[in-house]
């Protein structure tokens, strides 16, 4: 994979790192994903997990990702009606990234972007 | 390293994936990385690399990075003076989280987030 970094001269649209960093763009997004891996929750419970995140924005970054193919929406015709989120197959394949994410920022103390 | 991120309840500021995903916030902060993985470079030869960066970013970009103890601005004596960048050890670990991204993009079409 190193190959693919190096090879690559100048930055373009082909770039597969500039694709994934625009597909994972925003901390929002990231974390969406990371709530869904262990598998499909409901949007109040995304919500809860990602305390701070306002119901305006964890609904764009779902209708972003619901776009882009990373995640399905499910709505279930109860009252009050009840809506699935869940990853796509390639939504779940960004497994390896946050993993290595996850490995990466383990050794970061927890106030260093602050 | 799914255990750390199935276990953590609540996305809190321990998270490592969210400490990972403020680090590379940002597009062009990855993609700078990405340019000095393979050693150490000018700002100029940076800047033509990323192709579309204004200078202005670049340098707010670089700056980041350099407080965040993810790279090192070196400034030679010489007229005009000259600057190289050049990642930490620390910097060179995010390699492994620009591979799975890189992993991850090649399998997306070129328009897939335009």
């Amino acid at each position: 994979m190193l190959e693919t970094i190096v090879q690559a001269e100048v930055c373009d649209d082909e770039c597969p790192i500039k694709k994934t960093a625009d597909v994972i763009e925003g901390r929002w997004t990231t974390l969406v994903i990371r709530e869904l891996l262990p598998g499909k929750k409901r949007f109040s419970e995304i919500q809860r997990a990602l305390d701070g995140i306002s119901p305006k924005v964890l609904t764009a970054r779902l209708r972003l990702l619901e776009r882009r193919g990373l995640l399905t929406r499910t709505v279930f015709p109860t009252v009050p009606p009840k809506t699935e989120y869940e990853l796509t197959p390639l939504g779940r394949q960004l497994e390896a990234v946050l993993n290595a994410m996850a490995e990466f920022g383990e050794q970061l103390p927890t106030e260093y972007t602050h």
